[in-house]
């Protein structure tokens, strides 16, 4: 990109490395990942440590993400508009539905989980906050790849299940679906036994800016045909229509 | 720092700024509070929201922290050895106490919370993971200052009510006193009606690498003359030790 700070790029290419090898890292992991000169990544991870964004353990030597990350995450959420105008909404979601209830938006060519509230039930459930999902496997993310004219094009149709949507043709298709119907769904294409549907939430001007989406057990969530509970639709359309109404979407 | 890359500090304090600022800012009032010419700031703020730290709003052209710095955030968690490690006792710490409980360590010179266990009942309350507190006026920032040879020396004395410890003698007495008893505690010193009791969580070798704590109202965390519930602290303690064990402490 012209004009952009390249050990800024690098550095964010480092923490973007550490957060998906799940793990530490040695430098010369990094510099070969990378393409770096050892000196070169050597410099920017000192200062990405200067300033908290990864740490380095005392034993390996290895590098890992830092603490100053999980604060600066928190607070893009604190300020997120989509967040704010949905926690009202995902609640009473969930409470109607009796599912677990999440709200997602884009990011790097997946769906970000922005909001996450459990299934009203004392069940062990683990926050999907920050979690990335892809976007032709799971029902939000259908809804954002319908709604983005770019998004679509560039997606890998990695599969998960055997019902995953592998094939352009077959993806194509269930995004005209997607945006002839209004909303959409998801039957065991990324977890087997598990079904999704979801809606767009609309902000300013009609523009797409996000997803909310009801998850959970197939037998829950479909009729014995597969199909999804029509009372369990219009929740989830009813919830996106009322967020997309707090964030203005009437206005333009 | 010698060695360090300068456009990446100033990357990382463009984004501490605006997590503080809690919201959105102009070019002209970053420039300003970091002391950078505007072009300066400008070609890092470009490359920050190229690579998903930034974004910027549409109608006011004013910069806000981006999505990709809550999966990175999330990504830290995911790796996180202290909470890992802490989340097994975490839920039985709050199922004993009835309280909610926290697990913390030093960001910054302030406590910075990696885990929460909620309250074990249906009112409603939110989730405080990312969030910084003070390290003066809380019981697991008491544990830490208490066990942190350099982090007390310059903790600014900020008060929150008229029972924070605002004086250098008070609070040196106090991490005294919690050195000599092995945990802490705090009656009203951050939040009035509010009170909290800690321990101090040890790593590899017995250091001192985090806090496990509950904190609630002050009828149920103390006794009749405001101290805390014997049982409590036992509690908490055994939660902490058991933590530390897992940790490794006592290897070294």
């Amino acid at each position: 990109m012209p004009g952009s700070v390249q050990s800024i790029e690098r550095a964010a290419a480092i923490l973007r490395l550490l957060a998906s090898s799940s793990g530490r890292l040695g430098i010369g992991e990094i510099s070969r990942s990378l393409d770096l000169a050892k000196g070169t990544t050597h410099g920017i991870l000192r200062t990405l440590q200067h300033v908290g964004f990864v740490e380095q353990d005392t034993d390996s030597g290895k590098y890992r993400l830092g603490a100053a990350l999980l604060h600066l995450g928190t607070s893009y959420l604190d300020v997120n508009e989509l967040r704010s105008r949905s926690i009202n909404w995902a609640d009473p979601l969930a409470a109607r539905s009796g599912e677990a209830v999440r709200i997602g938006t884009i990011l790097d060519g997946k769906v970000l989980v922005v909001h996450h509230v459990f299934r009203p039930d004392d069940t062990f459930q683990t926050l999907d906050v920050g979690s990335l999902l892809p976007l032709h496997a799971c029902a939000m993310g259908k809804v954002l790849l319908a709604y983005s004219a770019d998004a679509a094009r560039a997606v890998p149709l990695e599969p998960f299940t055997r019902r995953t949507l592998t094939r352009p043709d077959d993806l194509a298709r269930a995004l005209a679906a997607v945006r002839e119907q209004g909303w959409a769904h998801e039957v065991e294409e990324l977890t087997p036994g598990e079904a999704g549907i979801a809606a767009p939430i609309r902000g300013y001007g009609g523009l797409v800016v996000g997803a909310i989406g009801v998850s959970g057990l197939v037998e829950r969530l479909c009729d014995s045909r597969g199909r999804p509970s029509p009372a369990l639709v219009s929740y989830v359309r009813e919830a996106a229509r009322a967020v997309s109404r707090d964030l203005g979407s009437g206005r333009a």
